[in-house]
């Protein structure tokens, strides 16, 4: 099996899920990892865990992310590989729900997202190498009743991927898009497979595997859009 | 042929194209219809012509929204069609796009649908009866490259016409998304069939014909999606 | 309201649901129509009361939809319009359903269709007139489990369409795809509305009302895809 | 990383393309494998290469696909893992591709997966256990133009990977489709990387990787459909 061919990563939304997954993963891959969230205490576990850097960074603020690349840089080096994984849903009726929530939502799942390829595609085009990873859900493909805001920036993201696949491919860039179809395991959240129903939730360890076989796919035969479910999923 | 089960029309973002023609199709139709857009000085032709009132309003703040809703109210009385048009591009690299610009091309495209959305949500819901029109591009479903703005805008729209489709459906609205897969003709741009390929641009008064007929389904038979392109398109 | 541009159709698969509904449609609009059915007993209420001229045929079979054609043009003159419409479901489990229903069902959703659109377009071609209508289901673009036979023969009837739209498109003819998401209603088979949802059920005539409208599209701005539900669909 | 957790593998339609490369890379994880195909002289090479055993099969023949899953429970054991690649295009104008070419190339692209698909359900079903490969191409999402035939048949093909994913996951087993979107690099058919565009084709090693890969995926976060492109493929 190949190794993966990327030294540094830098995994912006580090919550305890997907991102702590696929962050523990880039580590034993042997990557130098930085861990950038808005609230930075709680990465502490996990970046002592597999000796990543933290990055303190509001992911919806030009600013904040040119900053946040910048001392990416410095402490981790140009980073090959970028995961942008934030989201938010903003539930409710769309007569009810609060607009400036709504803003922010959008800003959160796609804005910040948009940030953070900029800052990843300036880094990477000059070496003509690096990926882009992007996490979708099932909001990505289908706009749910109550959850406007959460389809309008998970469609976003996509549009996103897409258009910067299109233009970075050819630059020698791996942008790829995650589709996450169904609820992840978080015992922090008490989502867990019912007794009956084993591996009936994303194992999020389950999902950083795939996360990084994209990243070992050879450039004749890359993946976009990749989308995974529990084997019992009635989707 | 039966009339179309409508009496008031609020049509955002009005410029010569599609909503230009589908305010003067809604007119045709008997509806009365308010014209807003941020430059009303721009609309007094076309509200002369037929019979318009004309509103102002920034399409990306709240409060602006909800009082174009509440002027509306007050002239034309309560919109039973509103259409949502507006859409900005912000076009270039990803790397080097400006990251204001695509910030408010995705409000202008999807946020700005959003707070009209939920302001004609409002009005609508408790009437069970209403069309909210949503105006689609090929970028709605293909994120193209060098347009990464103009795609999360669009997807996000597409997102929120999803949603909130299946939320307002039940309600007796009925929320529709146009995919306008081409290039639409225009004097004022100068895009104009070339003489040997007539038709090979779409005339937006063959799309207002469109959105009018969808207006006049029977609700046992909503259409969700349409897309139009010219007979020549190879898409 | 411009008329349909159209003289002449043939309606291919006439059932008591949307064939019938349509070809009533196309008579109150002028045209001529013929109707093709494997049994052409069952047409004959219906054609006495559009004037229709029956033709027996059957779809899969090449030979036969030849003939059927020929005599179509010399009964009713060339067809302008063409819609196809019958299909097949052998539903059941992949490890059980009978191959050789498999394998008929696909013929009949689509091997016929292609057929019918083979002998359509020799005829629109020269003339660079007409209109070929498709008749899809939520099952062409959903693969629905124990009901493997229905989704391949929609899906393919929707490549097929996609592929002859491109070809033919900008030789003149217009090809239509309609994805019925719901299911239809009918009498004779016992789908009614529930008392307390009412058009909870696609009523064929409401679905035979945008198959007509989508025929009055002018060619600047063609659909080439419908999708069409009850409003009260949860989809 | 984890072995793949199967055993045995039956590869149908093999050529010296995909399939091979997958058929090696199966072998190289330890699996018995039998290769499938009309024309087993040309397997002969391969098959010594990787210890296969060979099989002869129509594909489009049922008693033939019964008989060759028969065969290959005597000879390498009851298959885990089953790939479907077989394809055939029809190429030309809808109005004059030959009626039984079309036939036939549904067959084989289509109705010999269901073949495959149903024989491999009725062993791996009582086990709870197995994975069923199909192969794609950019026909199975888009319709090109002179290509009915060929979009018929992988669409269908797709369709029923949906279906049979959804009927056949909860029963735990595996089913994936893949979208290969673009061409395959193939010395026998002189399809190569031009000089100056290196890995601009799909190398079909590249791809079995990603076979690979998804069978590995635990079953908590299974792909159903995964695509594939080289680099620069403007898509």
């Amino acid at each position: 099996m190949a190794a993966i061919p990327y030294r540094t990563a830098l995994v912006v939304g580090v919550g305890p899920g997907i991102s702590a997954s696929v962050a523990r993963a880039l580590a034993a891959q042997g990557l130098k990892v930085g861990l950038a969230a808005r609230n930075i205490d709680k990465l502490s576990t996990l970046a002592g865990e597999i000796g990543a850097e933290r990055f303190a960074v509001d992911a919806t603020d030009p600013a904040a992310v040119a900053h946040l690349f910048e001392a990416a840089d410095a402490r981790i080096g140009e980073p090959d590989v970028v995961l942008y994984n934030p989201s938010a849903r903003a539930p409710g009726s769309v007569a009810e729900i609060d607009p400036e929530a709504v803003r922010k939502a959008v800003e959160i799942s796609a804005f910040g997202a948009f940030l953070v390829v900029q800052q990843a595609a300036r880094r990477m085009i000059p070496r003509a190498k690096g990926a882009i990873l992007l996490t979708g859900a099932s909001a990505s493909i289908k706009g749910y009743p109550l959850s406007a805001a959460f389809a309008m920036g998970k469609f976003a993201l996509r549009g996103l991927a897409q258009s910067t696949a299109r233009e970075l491919g050819p630059k020698g860039i791996h942008v790829a898009h995650f589709i996450i179809d169904g609820g992840v395991r978080s015992e922090a959240r008490g989502r867990l497979d019912p007794p009956n129903r084993p591996d009936s939730t994303l194992d999020p360890d389950d999902i950083a595997q795939t996360y990084i076989e994209v990243l070992r796919q050879p450039r004749s035969a890359w993946s976009l859009e990749v989308e995974m479910r529990p084997w019992v999923e009635t989707f």
